[in-house]
């Protein structure tokens, strides 16, 4: 097989043809398939059903600080919470916060706290600068950028490389300008590349020169155990190493069960430096007395511990590493030969990241669109949608069953080809 | 029995030093009792145990719209959950948001979210006046108070009568001043004195005129359901009020199950109009991507209807009435007579509210705090903890168990009656 690249006019037009025929056939088909968003399969959230009944009616629901669980109080979450997590997230139980369902509605309350009041060291809250940015590492999360855009924060895309963020720039960004005053960091199985930051990219973080006193970096461990392989990514503890130097207040972690017992149903945590905490339970406090103590008792009783929550994300992966098998399996045998697109083999996460030759990306969604498969929007992995190359597409295989999966990888792989074509052939 | 008023300056020492040892009896009891919060008693949480394990894991979790509930999506909630919710707030189920497990949580969203984007009719943000201020009747809710201050907004206090807020006062600041932007309103059942708005004051709500043009009332129905009497009392709708004139963006409806079924692990809801509510939406789909659907399924499996919330709240009753009678009997035998105080007797809510002389609340709240018995801090049902006369006194009879709670009133009683000599004395 030649690639495209190759090919003359007069076999593109005939490659262009074969693919109109193949293309049409799926129409017919009807398909409504789905590859959006990082949503678990019902496979996988069947995983955690005993839970749902793992407290009884006659259960004494007492935490460990003899606080009944059922009434007001405790802010910052029950004890048993605070230390299986504090474990996930290799911090001390006094550095974590238990919230509610959302790890994302945490970073949203976080940048909105920011904006109002400022950190701990903040100099003035940061809707009293004329402009503030975030630095965003690209391709990356949309639903990090949409809270940047909602408050006016300016975004600054940063490439990112296989060892995470163009550091350089970063360190340039971060020392020059002291309205620079975050970044968005999915640092293991980044969305959507599943990149995991290199040792020097974790120490370069907690060494760098910051312009702003309150400069912080929003560390989200999404997938910190998600691995699909037995040779999973290892990450550096980005706050262990602040530590060492003194930086850790410029680290906040976040993290959830969104994705290992139930997508809303779950429980989000917040960990940073006690000094950040404190300031931070303040306001925390005139905004509710608490979350769903209830909850954390199930998820505790649950999970037991943090072996106990890595046994579990084993049978997620036994569900998951298929699928991604599925695809990577289909890009390799379609597209390879033809080098009209790069793409990642992750070693955990939810996505697949693939570029296509410039300027395909938007069409190769609407292609699939048209034909019933709905993708993630071209640009969404862009602050404000816009991919400057329109080349990044995300892919989620986790939430369609296998044989669903097979035929939306099989259209989309078509419509990549098709795309490309029109393209070689302007 | 003569009152404290009435007796010579003889008999106010010789009671002094009665009641003086009668408090020291008290101190060598060494109690530890607490009157200071409105939570429910371990007794009222057991009648919802059978909520815990009411979803089984071998269920099917799909609710009415063909949502997985244990997965991502729903905004806000499902619809057997709006149905319910809206029949508590009567309300059409496209103008409810089901949230997380906290109304006073929404309540702070709802103004953070005003201050930096404004209502659907705001000219601009909040942030952007130089100050805008907010009518609180007092006295009123502690954590109402503290949102306005956390976010700055200017606290005017309205004296609360016999039929809700003076509405002369209210209508008055709205209409002369365009930075009055909300009023605070727990309009059956006030916290803390139990009043519940009249006809009149509801239609005046509804009728005023606002300088504002974004005016909110903050309609907070804490207790629109938990009656103590065969006679409870009945409110006008706002909302259908409003709605006859043309002046329902300006309501906020709240309201929770916390003292329904769980403090913090209940489910809370927001109504408005449907204009409020879709720009709200698409704020708030920016902050979550949901809340917890597999608890407001719980809840729409425990409660079925509102029928079935109302038959809930008569097993509520039986357990607070009785404290209440408590309080009441001992209040009405021991300080009646002495006029030193005031009181009411409240048709449901979870609190008694109490007035002493001019200038005695402190002394009494510190009295029963150093004999063991913890009461809610004087001051706090005003804005920024400042009581003018230092006469109000929030009493929750509902949390301590009946012998603890005779034990607690009758300290009270002392406590009053002593605090009532010293200031006679002076």
């Amino acid at each position: 097989m030649i690639s495209y690249q190759e090919m003359s006019k007069e076999q593109l037009l005939a490659e262009q043809e074969n693919l109109k025929n193949a293309y049409q056939e799926f129409q017919k088909k009807g398909l409504t398939l789905n590859m959006s968003r990082g949503k678990p399969s019902a496979d996988q959230l069947n995983l955690s059903m005993s839970m749902l009944d793992i407290l009884k009616k006659d259960d004494i629901l007492i935490d460990e600080s003899g606080t009944d669980t059922r009434n007001y109080g405790l802010l910052d979450g029950i004890p048993e919470a605070k230390r299986l997590f504090s474990q996930v997230l290799n911090v001390k139980p006094e550095e974590i916060i238990i919230g509610g369902n959302s790890s994302l509605n945490m970073m949203y309350d976080t940048v909105s706290r920011a904006m109002f009041f400022g950190f701990v060291d903040s100099e003035k809250p940061w809707k009293d600068y004329s402009n503030i940015k975030f630095l965003c590492p690209v391709p990356g999360y949309d639903r990090h950028f949409a809270i940047c855009e909602l408050f006016g924060i300016d975004m600054i895309p940063i490439p990112m490389t296989s060892t995470g963020p163009d550091m350089d720039l970063v360190e340039k960004y971060v020392a020059e300008d002291e309205t620079v005053k975050g970044i968005w960091c999915v640092p293991i199985y980044s969305n959507p590349q599943g990149i995991t930051y290199s040792d020097e990219t974790v120490r370069r973080f907690a060494c760098m020169k910051t312009a702003a006193k309150d400069f912080r970096i929003f560390w989200d461990n999404a997938y910190n155990v998600h691995h699909l392989t037995d040779t999973p990514d290892t990450l550096l503890d980005l706050f262990q190493e602040c530590k060492k130097i003194g930086t850790e207040d410029r680290v906040l972690m976040f993290a959830s069960t969104s994705k290992i017992s139930f997508p809303g149903a779950g429980i989000a945590s917040f960990a940073a430096s006690v000094r950040n905490l404190e300031y931070i339970k303040k306001q925390m406090s005139i905004q509710t007395i608490g979350f769903d103590k209830i909850k954390q008792l199930r998820h505790v009783k649950f999970f037991q511990n943090l072996a106990g929550i890595e046994a579990h994300m084993q049978k997620h992966r036994a569900i998951l590493q298929p699928k991604f098998d599925v695809v990577l399996e289909a890009l390799d045998r379609e597209l390879a030969p033809l080098k009209i697109a790069n793409w990642n083999k992750p070693n955990g996460g939810y996505f697949i990241s693939l570029d296509t030759l410039d300027g395909c990306a938007k069409r190769v969604i609407s292609l699939c669109k048209e034909a019933g498969v709905e993708m993630t929007p071209a640009g969404a992995t862009y602050p404000y949608g816009k991919d400057p190359h329109d080349s990044n597409i995300r892919i989620a295989p986790t939430y369609p069953p296998v044989e669903e999966l097979k035929q939306a990888v099989e259209l989309f792989c078509i419509c990549v080809k098709l795309a490309s074509v029109e393209k070689l052939l302007k």
